[in-house]
């Protein structure tokens, strides 16, 4: 049986483990906060005390960590990750986080004898829920061959993009492409409902043509009814955007579109929307307009 | 049998024409070149020497044009549509114009007891033969009721958004969507060449998921191949852009995004790279990074 070690069992974390244990898998999970533990425990996983005693006896460790910098700490850091994990062992980190770290990552696991993947995914809480992640891997053929299993139980849409980092590269270049699409629809919702025409039926026939998208789909009618409830938060996609702007600037590529849908997610969380959905980047534009 | 002058035989007019003609309307058609006229008779219409001409009998008068300057004159200006239409006919124009020449446009025609309908297009020269065009229709219920059977002839998806003008907004946040995803696009594509990453397995994994769109799919591929043969050029969108832009300010929105995308398309023009399909944008975004 495959041992898997789990580091972070937040929102996306907690259900992917779950799925795991549900696969067969032997999961160790390992969290700052007990009750997450305990709620592992609960489904049929193992507890560890630290991140050391999740690691160490494990045949695939799995990191979902909100930022690079946690990232940084629980795989690089003294007694973390790779201070612990066994020589040929398997590194599948799923969080979101900077391609350079990423590469960083990989670079100190090869060191070590450990392969990598780099695993962001798309599809929120309820994709996790329900093992229907789209997911972008980043690694060696060999490596995402050697995490094909794991990660067919926790997704559904599994492309590998390229080497290491890849992933990381093509999750920023999805949330670059997300937040413009959404400030656009909101910017396209705002004119219309200043002209005072029907939203419902202008949404309608945009979707029929070019101008349609999961965005416009998915978000336009949740601004046409003012409902923000996340789903995905607005200060996720800040720290998102900051990814894509650092590694849009590492090589050397200008986003106009990007920037500027970069500083309209960052007024919008400095206004306080912070934790409402990333929809909500319409009040921003509202607001730009006095229409809020 | 309804009586049909239709002045604009250019690239979408004269198909549509033709596809009114197959439809057993009685077609005067008058256009700036002969051809244009020529090939309407050739197809079972016939043709008018001034707009007079084609108008005088005219049951229902129907517009494509390139511009709002053309609509003002044709319709507006001396022994134009207005000077010579019968009253209680219904008045189509299908170009793609300010909504405030429009209203202007129905404002005059009502005081010669004239109906209007604004009828923007979408979906290019092949949908205007296939009569598959996506029309977004402005005017009263009755007018609309109307002209149903003539927008039927010439389109598939045809929804009525408003009165007087909203089909003209409309169709402008649909072209401030569709610029504003194009240029996303491109700058994603840009960023994930720049970083070496297999584009199309880029594309596969983003269009699952929520940057998926119609954008995406359609142009994306093009970007990558550097296939930019119209399809819809870029000086057209400029124009448009100048249209969303006006019409916004006319009831004060900002559109941050939609600006740098009327800049990115005005700077691609500029260039030299009008007469490409709009998705050629991508060579704008990839100057700025030295890329192109």
């Amino acid at each position: 049986m495959t041992r898997i070690g789990f580091i972070g069992l937040g929102i996306m974390g907690g259900p992917m483990a779950a799925n795991l244990v549900a696969a067969g898998y032997e999961v160790t999970g390992y969290n700052r906060s007990q009750p997450k533990i305990d709620k592992l425990i609960a489904e049929g996983g193992k507890g560890a005390r630290t991140v050391a005693e999740a690691v160490r006896d494990a045949d695939v460790v799995v990191t979902v960590l909100p930022d690079s910098p946690d990232v940084e700490q629980v795989v690089l850091g003294s007694d973390g990750v790779l201070a612990n994990i066994a020589s040929g062992a398997l590194l599948v980190d799923f969080s979101t986080i900077r391609p350079d770290t990423t590469r960083a990552v990989d670079e100190a696991a090869a060191e070590k004898g450990v392969r990598t993947l780099d695993a962001p995914v798309s599809g929120g809480e309820q994709g996790a829920i329900d093992a229907a992640l789209s997911i972008m891997v980043g690694g060696t053929a060999e490596a995402f061959e050697a995490g094909r299993p794991v990660l067919d139980s926790v997704g559904k849409t599994i492309v590998h993009v390229g080497p290491a980092g890849a992933g990381q590269t093509v999750k920023a270049a999805n949330q670059l492409v997300v937040a413009g699409n959404i400030g656009l629809v909101a910017e396209a919702m705002s004119f219309l409902e200043a002209q005072g025409v029907d939203t419902e039926a202008g949404l309608r026939v945009l979707g029929g043509g070019l101008a349609g998208s999961k965005v416009l789909d998915a978000k336009g009618p949740k601004m046409a009814d003012r409902e923000f409830k996340p789903g995905f938060r607005l200060e996720l996609h800040h720290k998102d955007m900051g990814i894509v702007q650092a590694a849009a600037r590492e090589v050397g590529v200008a986003t106009p579109l990007g920037a500027v849908a970069t500083q309209l997610v960052a007024a919008a969380v400095a206004q306080g929307d912070g934790s409402l959905d990333h929809s909500g980047l319409f009040r921003q534009i509202a607001r730009l307009s006095g229409r809020e």
